[in-house]
Order: structure tokens, then C-alpha cells, then sequence
């Protein structure tokens, strides 16, 4: 066998049909809203774990980048929803730093608090500003997820490479779509 | 404009001539030359940052993925020579979690310590093996690289979720592909 080189991953195919590329979302809760539809989605539609993301340009709140969990359905443990906005948000932009190319400010929403691997991968994406809906206790206690090892003072080594943080927006509506996941699929991988 | 909905990244077209596939690499000393050559190659080609990683079926040695650092070429933040290596390795067995199917066991090599990502990474992976050769010391040290928020408990974090951990193989090897990077490209990105 020969060694593979090149490696492809996808959004669903209701993605287009179901997310207006075009509307702005300058409200942190604009912004989770769309995330938690996201991650709802996801779980109905059978397309992967439990969870969307999306990267903005703000303060306009131009949608530049949205991802849902594609583990299962991509065999690929990288591509978590958080991993997924932030490789299609470079690669549109055409840079492997969002805030490489002038005063522009990026936010990443998720429905919930990125993992230890979402966590780590932040603070090369360029992206300013990091919201959240659920937190990793809810995920842990909702579902089967190892959120993984994040360092305990995760919001400190954010704001010491200058991310910032709000979290619990709209947390309990998150909540229901880990619980929705969790009665409709069983077990967690 | 509407949304990117897919992603592909690429190795260096020379990856191909240059690993032997079908070989074996059983010892831990043999891993960690062939991401060290990686490393190598990827410097003096000019297609990637100073890492190389590879994973392995043991007790063969069987090699499953290369990956070398393709951040700046592929535009893409997350395209570390670890995040290549695990994509590569989980689509080519066709799993998201690759000690999921049997009894081997799968070992990381890396030409240096993980960053913040990759090691966040690597409990999703299925890889019970880490084998690297420069410290993150030496990378911040040696480059202008930031490895990341990685826990201090990090070794112990790992081997709680069945993961062990070996360092320092040929560590000053990789130190010298640190400073050829550094000394030909400069700033990093």
C-alpha cells in the first residue's frame, strides 16, 4: 500500500439550503443562536456529534465560517465543529492567520466550551474574541465526551495571548441539544 | 459569497520518492530518525515549518502516515505535521479512532514535543504511544514559535487516558533541523 498524501473533509449537504450565508450576526446572542441551530441540526439530521460552530468577522458580524462535528461520518477524530470553522474560515480567507491582514476582529462561537484539542488550536487561528454555550460539565455530564485535558486556567492562558471569553450564553439551550443527542444516539465514540 | 463547505489539505509532492512505505520501523530510535528526515526535507525543500510526525502499527513497526508542518503552504492553521498524520493514518484504516478495530497498538512519532493542539489532539486519536525528539523548550528556544497552553500535569494527563510517553530520542538531531529552519526563513509565522 502505498502512503495516502492528501486528506478532504465536508460540511453536510443541508448546510447550504438551511444557513443564510449572507445575513449578519453582530450579537454575541445572533451568534449562538445560529451556532446551537447548528449543532440541533447535526443531531436530527444524523450527520455527526452534537455540536456547531462559526467564525465572524466583526463588529459587522459577517458570517465567514460555519463547522458541525463530523467525526463519524469523516472517520476523522480532528474534525470536531470547532477545528471545521476554522479550517474553511482560513482557507476562504486565504491565510493561516485571521487577523494577519488588518483591524478586522474574528470571534469564534460554539455551542459549547472547545475541548482540550479546540482549545489548543485557538490561539493559532488569529481568532479575538471565543463565545460559548454550554460548558465542558455540561458536556461531560450529558453525554459520554472526555472533554480532555484542558488546563485549569484555560480563560487566563487565553487573555495572556489575547483572546477573550463570555460564556453561558443561551447555555440551557444547549444543554437540550447535548440531551437530545444523548436519548437519540446512545453512546457517544 | 457563499460558504466554503469542504477542505483538502496536501504533503509535498516529494513524499512520495522520498519514504519507503513498505518498510518497517520497529524501535523507537528508527521512528523518531525517519520525522527527524521529515523535518529535514521539509525545511530544505521549502514546503512547510521545521516538524515532521509519522505513525506506526507496533509491534511491526508498520508505517500507517507521514506528516510534515504544511501551515503557510496550505493556508491552514490546523495542517501540523501531528494533525496530518492523524487525519492521513484514521482515513487510510478508515476509523476515527484507530485502536478501535483489534489488539495493536498505535505509536505517535513526532520530531518534537506537541503543541497545545496536537496534544489536545492526541487522546481522540487512539494513539497509546507518544515518541518525540526536541522538548517545546527547545522550540521556543531555538524558533519563534509558541507552543501553546499546555497543561503542566501534561505527561500524567496522558497517561491517565492509557497513553505513555517517551522523549529526548536523538533530541539535539532535531534541534539542529530547529536552527537550519531558523537560520534560512527567519521569522516564523
Amino acid at each position: 500500500m502505498t502512503l495516502q498524501t492528501s486528506i478532504s473533509l465536508t460540511l453536510p449537504e443541508w448546510i447550504e439550503a438551511e444557513i443564510e450565508s449572507t445575513a449578519s450576526y453582530p450579537s454575541d446572542l445572533e451568534k449562538i443562536e445560529l451556532v446551537i441551530r447548528l449543532a440541533r441540526l447535526n443531531v436530527e439530521r444524523h450527520t455527526g456529534g452534537p455540536f456547531g460552530a462559526a467564525i465572524f468577522r466583526d463588529p459587522s458580524g459577517e458570517l465567514i465560517a460555519v463547522g458541525v462535528n463530523r467525526v463519524v461520518p469523516e472517520t476523522c477524530s480532528v474534525a470536531h465543529a470547532e477545528m471545521m470553522a476554522y479550517m474553511l474560515a482560513e482557507s476562504r480567507l486565504g491565510t493561516h492567520r485571521l487577523n494577519e491582514k488588518g483591524p478586522a476582529k474574528f470571534t469564534l462561537a460554539s455551542s459549547a466550551q472547545p475541548c482540550a484539542m479546540c482549545f489548543g488550536a485557538l490561539p493559532w487561528t488569529g481568532v479575538q474574541h471565543l463565545i460559548f454555550a454550554a460548558r465542558s460539565e455540561d458536556v461531560e455530564r450529558l453525554t459520554d465526551f472526555d472533554e480532555g485535558p484542558v488546563p485549569r486556567d484555560w480563560e487566563s492562558q487565553l487573555a495572556k495571548r489575547g483572546i477573550s471569553v463570555k460564556q453561558d450564553i443561551l447555555r440551557s439551550e444547549a444543554c437540550d441539544v447535548l440531551s437530545l443527542y444523548q436519548a437519540t444516539h446512545g453512546i457517544s465514540y
